[in-house]
């Protein structure tokens, strides 16, 4: 029996404001950030919604509540709905799928493919973010497939892989060759992640936008023409500010 | 009889590099800049393609050539190629196009719809951009109704909207309004746009990055959540410079 009002545990709630990087850019976007990660990348940019010395930070709410606070934030009017975090495919998150479904909202889902869920097939776009060496974690490619295999080509499924060096990027290749069906996005990582209590502390843009550069310029040489290019537009824009 | 080799009137041909606005955004494209434009918007970024003055800079080049030089840049690897100018729909590109997708590269035209080509049709994406009042043109929406008309559903069509102001943002709606059924990308306005032989005057990011936010806020306060919100990605990355 599935629980209809299932306790969710949440990070924030904002928005709406564009959706910032992958596929889904420039798009409004209302953002469900869950709290907890089975990962701790060494360059998380959330780790307020991570670490669990932030937890009283966090609240379990019930799927009506979560729920109330979309359709306010929202006015009503149908919305994409960003489920990030942390990892929120630790989160039970089917039955707000289903009721946000039910008025016309869409969903997408931001993880990094370490745990697989029923319910992906029920999404609207599932963002899989596989972690490069960077990021000191190691990689379960059969949970990856295990995901892609969940959504059963209903959503639409996209790799999205941050790259901060060389070794990043022979991963990311690594990534696209193992799922050569799915359209793969790049993103130059940010070195200068914004820190819980110190968020306002500067964004190295320079060092982001050389990266961008030299992430371009690897794709354009090596030819890679199908892969695009995309830098968080919201750190680019706001810097690492929460809530816009 | 369709000539298979005609001239086109070439203002620069450049790339790989990434698409910087639009519904392609961060794709590495291969850029063909045809020159001459029926249009003068008040605000043209691209005045050495648009206007007489710099017709010395242009060249008539067959499509043989055209073909060659993408040919060359994109090292033989299939890649979309980006059509604009100027208004690329004055010059006899169907031909090109034929050429194109015969060898696996892709198409995406850039006008503003006031001259309409059979050849549409064998696009694979067709961005029509009509412009606001701001640029002190007069749309002419039976004729961007007849690009429409002559894409016949086949390539994708979106609308990609410039908006600087009250008016313009009023316009994009009415535009959207109109063609319901397009996907539709605003896009802030740069009110610091290269000038031929300046090309490396500054740009106003910060006005740009305040346009954007104004920008994010119009859509986000009016619930128009099927818009997407882009900026130029170049300009924010690169400035005004030309040939990234």
């Amino acid at each position: 029996m599935i629980e209809t009002n299932p306790a969710i545990r949440v990070s924030e709630i904002f928005g709406p404001t564009i959706q910032g990087e992958g596929p889904l850019i420039g798009l409004p976007t209302v953002f469900i950030r869950t709290g907890g990660c089975d990962y701790r990348c060494s360059w998380c940019d959330t780790l307020h919604a991570v670490d669990n010395q932030f937890r009283h930070e966090w609240k379990m709410m019930p799927v009506d509540a979560v729920w109330q606070s979309v359709v306010e934030l929202s006015g009503t009017q149908p919305v994409m709905v960003s489920l990030s975090g942390g990892n929120p495919a630790i989160q039970p998150l089917g039955a707000l799928i289903d009721r946000g479904h039910g008025a016309g909202y869409r969903f997408a889902l931001e993880t990094q493919g370490s745990v697989v869920r029923d319910w992906f097939v029920d999404l609207d776009v599932l963002v899989l973010s596989p972690k490069p060496p960077s990021s000191e974690m190691r990689t379960d490619w059969a949970a990856i497939q295990a995901c892609v295999d969940a959504a059963q080509e209903k959503p639409q499924v996209v790799l999205k892989l941050v790259v901060f060096d060389e070794s990043d990027y022979a991963y990311a290749k690594e990534a696209a060759a193992r799922f050569s069906r799915l359209p793969v996005f790049l993103q130059p990582g940010n070195h200068t992640p914004p820190r819980p209590g110190n968020e306002d502390a500067s964004v190295d843009l320079d060092g982001i936008i050389k990266r961008m550069q030299w992430l371009v310029d690897k794709v354009t040489r090596d030819r890679w023409f199908e892969a695009r290019v995309l830098p968080q537009l919201h750190v680019l824009l706001w810097g690492n500010k929460r809530g816009v």
